[in-house]
Formats: C-alpha cells, sequence, structure tokens
C-alpha cells in the first residue's frame, strides 16, 4: 500500500525547512507496520524521538505544536495495536495528526508543512489512504466512525473503527448525538477520548465539569489496577461481554453518563505511558460495542519551557480550543495596520463600554476572535458557550429577546455549524443579533476546512438579515454601532489580515452607515466602468483603478458596504450611466454578492450595463502559504481585477 | 395587556368552523389570571373542558391533536403558576401550544386554525405577548430560555424562565449544549421536560432507553412521595438548596446524567394529575440553579379511541417526531396522482431491491419522508437518527467512506439544522451521499419555520454538490438511480404535494439523465420566449406557455432538472436565440435557481437574452390553507408567469 500519494514541492515563496535531525529508531519508520518490531522500551525511546522531531520541526514551520505534542504516545499505541490499512481511524478535527503523519510515512512532508503545495495540517485523503477524512470542525469523528462501523460491518475479519475526539469537542452537540446513536447501534467501536487537563475553565458548561470530577476522582490509581485485573480476565466475544460491562459500570463509579448512553466507560489512564496505552488498547479492542476508553494527555508534553509553559500559565487568557492559526506571525510581518479582528475587538470593547446592553458570545474561540481583552474588562457580559455554535447562537436570540444586544463573534465557517439557529432563533424573529463573522474568505495555512465562503450564500436567503463587510477600522466600529442603534438581526463578515494602514476617506467625511448604504471612493466625470466591491476586497479596486487609470482607462469604484440590502438606487444609476460594472468579493461566486447584483439589475428594465462577476470559481481552495496566493490562485489579485476590466470594455461604446 | 394582537378573519377558501360548545369554567377563562379564583377541583373539570373542547373543535378543522391533549393539564398548572406576563415560558417546537392558546384568550382562534388569515398552529409574537417565538423546529427551547434567564437576572423580581421540552427534542445536539450550558451557567431557570410514552422506539438512540429507565424505573412512586416530603421542608433561598439538591439527587439515583451536568433532576411524576402538577410546580418554582422536571405525559390522552388508537397500537408504524402534517388529506382531495414523498418511497424501495449498498437515513421523520414501508422491508437497511440532523449526515458521510450509498431523507427546512455536516462530511470530502428534501418549498398550513425555501442558496455555493429537482416521478426514480450510478453528492428537492398525474413525456423518449443536462419540454420555431422552470413549477411553466399561445405568443419550456450544474451548453444557446429568457423556482429568490442562470449568463459575452428571474420575494411566508394560495401570494401563480412573459416582451424585438 502506498501511503504517500501527496507531491510535496516547496512553495514559490515558502522554501522548505530543513528537516531536523532524526532519531535511530524514527529513521527506521515509514509505515506503521515498522512499529511491530519495537518492543516497549524502544517505543518509548521512540516516542521521544517523534516529540523531538515535533519540536525542532514545528517551531520551525509553525503549526500545531502542543497538542501534537499532547498524543504522541497516544499515536504510536494507536497504530501499534491497530492496523489501518484495514481498520479505521478518525481524527475529530485533525489537527493532532502530525504523530500519524509521522508514522505513516509523511516525516520529510513536514519540511513544507501548511505551505503552498505543502503537506496539510489536517488528515487529507489525497495524502495518504491513512487519512479518511479531510476534517477541520470538530465534533464529528463519532458520527463519522459510527457510519464507517455500519458500512464495514460485514467484512471479515471485521474492522475496527477508532475515532479520537478532544475532550472540547465532545462537548459540540454533534458529538452527544452521535455518542447516544452510537451506544443504541449495538455497533462495535471505540471513542477514544483525548482529555487534554488544559482545555477546561470554568465558562465552558458542565460537561466540562464533569470531565473533571472524572479526572479528578481519587479512584483513577484503584480504577487503573481494577481494569487491568478485570479485562484479564475477559472472554473474547459474547454475551459475556455484558456481564463484564456490568462489573466496570459497578467497579469505575465515574463514567455513569456514559454508561447510561450505553457506552462502557473505561479509564481515566494516563497518555504519556506508551506501554500501558499499548496494554489497554489491546484490551479494549477485545470488547464488544461502544466503548469509551478515557485518556488524560497533557497539551504540549515535553516542551523544553513546559513547566512555565505560557499557556499554561496565564489563566487570564482562555483556553484555545480551536486550531491557532499563523495569523498573529503573519501580521506581524505586514508593515502596519492592525487586524481587523483586533479593530473588531477595540470597537466592541468601547461599545460596551457606552451601552451595557452588549454581550460578547464566542463558541470557543475566545482569542481567535479578539475577545480576551474584552473578557478581562467585562467578564460578565463574556459568554463563552465552548465549542457549541448552535447554542451560542440560539441563547442570543433569548438575550435578544430580553433586551440584550448580543454579538456573537463566531468565525464564517464554524456558524454553518449554527445556521438553522441564525434562521429560526434569530432571522424568523426579527431579533438584534450581530454575528461577527471573522476569518471571512479565503483564511491561508488553514485551507478549506476553515476557508469562511459560503456566508452570503447561506445568510442572504434569509429575509431580514443585514450583510455588512467592514473595508477598514472605521467601518467595522460605523458597523457596529450601527447595529446598536437598529433592531435586527445584523451580520458582518470581514477576513483574517490587516485593515488598510491609511484608510481612504476620514471619519468624518463618510457617508452615513444605514443598510443598504454604499459608499464611492473614487468617482469621475465621463467614466468607462464601475467597479462594485464589498468590503476589505476594496483596496483591490482601488489598486485596479490606479492601474487602470495609467492606461486611459476611467473607472470609478465603489464599496458597496452591504451585500443585503444593495444600495439599490446607487446601484441602479450605475446601471444606467456606466456600459460595465465589475463586482469583486472574496466569496464562492454561487449565490455571492454578485449574484445580488445580478438579481437586482435583472428586475430594472433600465438596467444596461453589461455585469461581470468576479469571486471564488466553484472549487475548494487549498491551503497555500498566504491568503495572497490564495486570491491570486482563484482570480482575484489586482492583475486579474485590471483585466477582467479590460475585457469587459471589449465591443463595448464608452 | 392585550393578550390577542392577531386578527382572525375567515381565509376566502376556509370556512371558519362554527366552535364547539364551550364548557361553563373554560367559559370563563380569557386570560391566564382568571385561573385564579379556580380550586383545585375546579382546575380538574377545566381541564376536562380544554380537552373537550380541543377534541371538538381539531378534529374538524386538523391540527395536532394528539400533542396538545398530552399537556393540557401541564399548561393549565404552568399558567397557575407562573405569571407570564413577567415570567417567560418557552415551548419547544411549539405544537403544542393549544391549551396554551386557549388560556391566553385565543379560543376563538380555533375555528380558522392553520387556515388563510387565521391562527397560526404555533406560537407567534404577532399573536399575543404571551408567546414570545415562532418555532417549529425542535430542541432550541434551553438554549432561547438561558438566553431569556441571563437578560432577565437583574429585573425584580426576577422572572422565572419555563423552558418546555419534549422527550424526542431532548435528543437533539442544541438541547444537550444548552443544558450543559445551562447547567455550569448559575442562571435560574425550569425545564420541564414532556416525556410522551409514545415517542420511544429502539432506534432513537441511547438518551431515549435512559429516559425509558427513568420512566420505568420502580423507584417512581417512591421517588415522588420523597420529593413531596422532601421539597416540603424547602427554604426559600439560600445555600440550603444544595443541601437539597444532594439530598435529591441520592434519593432519586435515575437523574444522574442531568445531576452530572449541574442540573437537578425532579421526578418522573405523572403529568395528568393537575392539583399535584401544580403543588409540584409551586415547589420547584422555589429552587434555585436549573432544575428539569420530569412529567410523563400520554400522547392523545382523553381521546375517545385512545385505548385503541391506531397510533398506540400499530407497532409497525415508527412515531412521528415532529410535526406531523394535514398532508394526507389534502392529497386524498386532489383528484389523482401521488405525492411526490410516495413517488421518493417507490423509487428507493426499487432501488434498494436492486442495489444492497443503499440504506435509508431518517431524522425522526419515519413517516413525514416515506420510509414506513421502506422501514418494513429493509429494517437492516434502515436507519432513524431521533432529531439529531447533524449525526445523521455525518454518519452518511461514514457510510458512504465504507462504500454504501446512503441516502438521507430530510425535509428541506431540517436540512438545515445539518448543513455543517452536508459541507464538511459528505461535499467537502466528495462523498457519494443522496439528501432527498422533501417538503422543498411552500407547505401550506404549517408557514414559516417548515416552508423550504433556502435550500438551494446554501447548497448551490458548496463545491461538488449536484442539485436536482424532478419534476414527476419518472425522473424522481431516474435521479436516484443516477446517483446510485455517480460517486458524489446529490441533493434532491421536491415539494410538498402531489405528482403531475399525466407526465409529460413517456419515460423512455426523455433525455438521458446526467448532472447539467436540462429537458426541452415545448419547444417551437420562431419562439418569442423560453421559461426554464426548476422540478415541479414546470407545470406551471407549460400552463403558462399554453396560455400565452392562445395570445399569440410563443414560447418554449425548458425543465433544467438541475440547479447546479446548469445546463450551460442548452443555456446559452437559448440566451442567443430567445430575446427574453423567464426564470421559475420554489425558493427564495437571493441565491436560487434563477441567481445561477444569471450568474452563468453573466460570464457569456455572447448571451444577450434579457433575463426575467420569478422566485419568492425576500420576505417569510406566512402559513395558509393550501400550497396554492401561498404560491399566489407570492407571485409564483401560472398567471404571474403569464404577465411576466408579457412585460419581458415589452419593447424587445421579436
Amino acid at each position: 500500500m502506498s501511503s504517500t500519494k501527496h507531491s510535496i514541492p516547496a512553495g514559490p515563496e515558502a522554501p522548505s525547512v530543513p528537516n531536523p535531525a532524526v532519531g535511530p529508531l524514527l529513521e527506521g519508520i515509514t509505515a506503521p507496520g515498522d512499529l511491530d518490531g519495537l518492543d516497549g522500551p524502544e517505543l518509548v525511546q521512540l516516542c521521544g524521538e517523534i516529540r523531538h522531531f515535533l519540536l525542532e520541526s514545528v517551531q520551525q514551520t509553525g503549526g500545531h505544536l502542543g497538542s501534537n505534542l499532547g498524543v504522541v504516545e497516544l499515536s504510536v499505541a494507536l497504530h501499534k495495536v491497530f492496523d489501518f490499512r484495514r481498520d479505521r481511524l478518525v481524527l475529530d478535527v485533525s489537527h493532532q495528526c502530525y504523530p500519524h503523519k509521522i508514522l505513516t510515512g509523511r516525516r520529510d512532508g513536514f519540511a513544507n508543512l501548511r505551505k503552498t503545495g505543502g503537506m496539510c495540517g489536517f488528515t487529507h485523503p489525497d495524502e495518504s489512504d491513512y487519512d479518511l477524512f479531510h476534517f477541520g470542525h470538530a465534533g464529528t469523528s463519532i458520527a463519522t466512525g459510527l457510519g464507517l462501523a455500519m458500512g464495514t460491518a460485514g467484512d471479515t475479519p471485521r474492522p475496527h473503527v477508532v475515532s479520537l475526539i478532544g475532550d472540547a469537542s465532545l462537548a459540540s452537540g454533534v458529538a452527544f448525538e452521535a455518542l447516544s446513536a452510537a451506544g443504541a447501534s449495538g455497533e462495535r467501536m471505540i471513542v477514544v477520548l483525548n482529555d487534554n487537563e488544559w482545555s477546561i475553565s470554568r465558562s465552558v458548561g458542565a460537561l466540562a465539569t464533569y470531565l473533571t470530577r472524572l479526572r479528578s476522582n481519587r479512584t483513577l490509581q484503584r480504577a487503573q489496577q481494577e481494569i487491568q485485573g478485570l479485562v484479564q480476565s475477559i472472554p473474547l466475544i459474547g454475551k459475556k461481554m455484558d456481564q463484564l460491562g456490568e462489573v466496570l459500570r459497578h467497579a469505575l463509579v465515574p463514567g455513569h453518563v456514559f454508561e447510561e448512553l450505553g457506552v462502557s466507560y473505561v479509564g481515566p489512564i494516563k497518555g504519556h505511558d506508551v506501554e500501558d496505552l499499548v496494554e489497554t488498547l489491546e484490551r479494549v479492542s477485545q470488547l464488544d460495542g461502544v466503548t469509551l476508553l478515557h485518556v488524560l494527555t497533557e497539551k504540549g508534553k515535553g516542551h523544553p519551557t513546559a513547566p512555565t509553559h505560557p499557556e499554561r500559565h496565564h489563566a487570564a487568557k482562555p483556553p484555545v480550543y480551536r486550531v491557532p492559526s499563523a495569523e498573529e506571525a503573519e501580521a506581524a510581518k505586514k508593515p502596519s495596520g492592525q487586524t481587523f479582528t483586533q479593530a473588531f475587538a477595540a470597537a466592541l470593547e468601547d461599545a460596551a463600554e457606552r451601552d451595557l446592553r452588549v454581550h460578547a458570545i464566542t463558541a470557543g474561540m475566545p482569542s481567535g476572535t479578539g475577545l480576551v481583552g474584552y473578557a478581562e474588562r467585562f467578564p460578565s457580559r463574556f459568554h463563552d458557550t465552548g465549542i457549541a455554535e448552535q447554542h451560542a447562537v440560539a441563547m442570543a436570540g433569548g438575550m435578544a429577546k430580553a433586551g440584550l444586544r448580543p454579538v456573537a463573534a463566531i468565525y464564517s465557517t464554524f456558524l454553518q455549524r449554527g445556521y438553522d439557529q441564525v434562521f429560526q432563533e434569530v432571522a424568523l424573529q426579527g431579533l438584534p443579533v450581530l454575528f461577527c463573522m471573522d476569518r471571512a474568505g479565503l483564511v491561508g495555512s488553514d485551507g478549506p476546512t476553515h476557508n469562511g465562503v459560503f456566508d452570503l450564500a447561506y445568510l442572504r436567503c434569509l429575509p431580514g438579515m443585514v450583510l455588512g463587510s467592514p473595508r477598514d477600522a472605521t467601518d467595522m466600529r460605523r458597523m457596529i454601532d450601527m447595529y446598536l442603534r437598529g433592531d435586527g438581526p445584523v451580520g458582518l463578515r470581514y477576513p483574517r489580515g490587516n485593515c488598510p494602514a491609511e484608510e481612504r476617506i476620514p471619519a468624518g467625511e463618510r457617508r452615513s452607515m444605514q443598510p443598504g448604504k454604499a459608499e464611492v471612493l473614487r468617482e469621475q466625470e465621463g467614466d468607462h466602468a464601475v467597479i462594485w466591491a464589498l468590503g476589505a476586497i476594496t483596496e483591490t479596486a482601488l489598486e485596479a483603478a490606479a492601474q487602470l487609470a495609467v492606461r486611459g482607462i476611467r473607472v470609478a469604484v465603489v464599496d458597496a458596504r452591504f451585500a443585503k440590502p444593495l444600495d439599490h438606487e446607487l446601484l441602479l444609476e450605475h446601471a444606467k450611466r456606466y456600459p460595465l460594472i465589475v463586482t469583486i468579493e472574496e466569496h464562492q461566486r454561487a449565490g455571492g454578492f454578485g449574484s445580488a447584483v445580478l438579481e437586482t439589475l435583472a428586475r430594472e428594465p433600465g438596467a444596461k450595463a453589461r455585469v461581470r462577476c468576479l469571486a471564488i470559481p466553484d472549487r475548494y481552495v487549498v491551503h497555500m502559504s498566504s491568503r495572497d496566493e490564495q486570491l491570486a490562485s482563484v482570480g482575484l489579485a489586482t492583475s486579474d481585477l485590471v483585466r477582467a476590466v479590460e475585457q469587459g470594455l471589449v465591443g463595448v461604446k464608452v
């Protein structure tokens, strides 16, 4: 079996990082089968070598170091016990896949981790047959694992299915649905709960507290011994499993919640003793039904500064549950300007200062959404639901109904998880909730699981939604104020990356901020064409217009500011005045801003302009080293816009 | 306080039903405050009168009888104990709102229940200040209730928040997320679990089994006595509550799952003893924190044929968890033809007969989606996840990855709940899952919570999706076969209602069924315009074309069959050949089929045709007696299409 399908050329602007020295045992591992010959002490040594490799490599390339350091022993033990050419492994979120990738023949890929053309930061079926799915959203490994178990139940021999899921992911509704279904299904599968002790804070729900109780239970030691004693007496199959289940159930008091859901609970066991993990997994693999193995791991395990690791001791900084990205590093490289995230945070804090109705909500992403400072300043008006977007959105609806002005800061891609609640609990009720959709557009090294490129399509169809997109820090502030003045639902989308360092129009000279009012940034007499841009990408439009002006083509530029409602009046005026309208947006072509323009003009018999729409074509945009590369790859660079205007004007009388 | 805001004129085609005789106590109830003067025996009598009223009234008008008969005592007790002018009541799904509506001054509205211009079948803020939300999707009452509790925590006196949720709804992921959040929140709220003993089947997950254990526990009797004894000793507030919690926790063994989530569990108690309910609610209302009161109710309680009620004894018929609608009755009235649901079921059963990879999945709607017969024939390839669309979709992804061909039959509106899983677990992976979206379009008497009018927008943006819409039973069959031949994700949308009784083109003479291939149903030389329709509404297009032909306007008609991919070649040919293209679809205007046509033509410099799009305008379409009335109300009747073609041709050279 070829375990590596993916070619890994160095990206043009991403020189590969020299691979660090590789330990002698790791050197010999090119496929999981190479683990067969290793005994216990050698496995321990191998884990050390993998950890060393990760530390050396990922600290140079960037990536998810801490979560991967936490699952080194677990990954080795899983590949030692199971044969995932036949058995099935599903990694939830899958950012903890690095040891798995090292063990499945992809060690060399780390030189170009998350770079253009390089290895993906998540599992990806294009890279290896050992990667079943390309995942980046949390909580679905149990459901997909159950589907795999159902689909392979007739195979001989019956494959094992192992779903690895983190404690934060387990709190998401879909994980609960799947656990309840699995427990009742009669299928055989193993759920490995990777319980990272750092991930818990007071704010993330009662399930977290429950896991803390399980973890800290003083029966831990005793339970471990009991498991070993009990499991050694396991007959291979059959009804006696039920008896064992009963025994386990009573012996291991704390697992009641899982047991009541029909899931056999085993644990908690320590996650950094590879020999013990191998032994336990071998025994658990002989159980029938659904078993949840609770493994305690330590994020950042083995990091040289671990005891004083900042993430560990800065209690003020809320934990990051989802994938932390390299945006801070990237932002630092940029010449100037704050990120849109920072602009949002600053504006929201000011608003909260003035308006006591403001409550901020995050779904497990306080750091990524910029709310850490807010949480410190307004702790009683800050709510972290954990990875529970559905609840976050519905709760916001309730809060709005009670007179508050909730601000739900949720990445564009993760708001998909709460779509039905945006519809029913907010938009249908016409309630004032502000959705701040960070990472709208392309996101660089995280790739298609994290690109926020569908929000206009899935939200624009909902009656009553106002959808804005601030092009700079001033408009961010003004749009938040507009939401507070109004009384209905508003969504704001803004990209990863920096606000323009210099704003084009002073705050005091701008057109008033109202839903459906665009702003003209560049207008001249006798223009040939007009570019309608949405939000941050207006900068690209202005650059293109400047380049076109040099070639004698006079192009006006509008920031639509709102994808919904559109500035109908101005658009119609432009459709009569200009022979060509070119729209540009950082969103899929289907159903986005350009479509809104087309829909509006299709209802206007007087609209004469030819319309051309630049947007993301109908494909998933893979990870690249930078957003700029991704934008160029989908035809959204300045040069693409210049060309679109020129081509659009061919044959047009001006 | 005016409790009735909504005027209730009789709809033109919906003569109001004479109100049944009203009992003497019920006669005196015009607002919940009127309950104040009633003692225990009078409350019992009132419940009997309400039940009598419901039986008489709803059996004539249609509506959700069984679920409302089950909550008569509970509704009376809630309004007796709480004052919902100040306290907050959230009804999950809210189809069990009839007794609540009777008690809040809307008894007369039952004459026009669910009719055009008549009273809504769900709670609706436009009708009464006692209705906080307009809900129809399940599982969100705890999250919204928690939001209300947070938003009113500072009010003096602090309002009680009561969320009423059914056992089937509790199994949805959002309910679990919210319960976990509520348990950790420190807020005060009461969750009343309306546990209907009919709603449980083996297939709906381990939570259901758990509730069954709670329910059947022989400690029930004893527990009830203990609660009464214990709760009588409750001090009003303060730390002693914690002690009580401890006592309750240990006295009432079965509630562990809730207790572990930080929720005080009380129950189970019988749901048809109104005096006992009042007493228990009064005591529970004095508890701090989050309390779950487990109430056992009986669906259809008091129905004259209850002991032999068909729903009770036909074990073969899976229970309906979501709102059953009146479509059977409506279908029976139509002249001929099977429903699209029936056509789907027949085609799927045939496919499953031939292809062992076929597995059918429903999310708690086996009856509504037409899968009852399938479930009987192929029980091992039928999976009911309960109200857990997220899990249903993700599990389907896993099944497809294992080589199966899962068919997820989920109403268009409920698939919104699994949107993120359609994206990540299916479309991004390119896996062959078929989504059969019944009730796509307008649904008549259920109204906007159930209209399926967003699916094209939220799915069309996902790369790799194929989106078809069968116009009749033959195309339904061919589209399912097409999915089985292919290897990627497919969504099919089809409306509530009947297939055409007579099919326009014999099966053998149709164009081959491939993604992106339209079918021309009417074409003539020298045509003036072409109508591009999608799926079932092609019938409207053909009727319009016939009417236009009488007036000398020659119009071709195309069934696009697919909203994605479009038949690019044929569309471009038509855009060159006809001066006018009119699109028609049963979907919101924003991002739908018409937008797909506009997007495609905007990329074609040679496209000369004027394009006009008929679709649902940007508003929520309220419930009406029939789909036809709704379609006319949004300009999608045949006459509207005729007018659109005529107006579109004004000023066009033909």
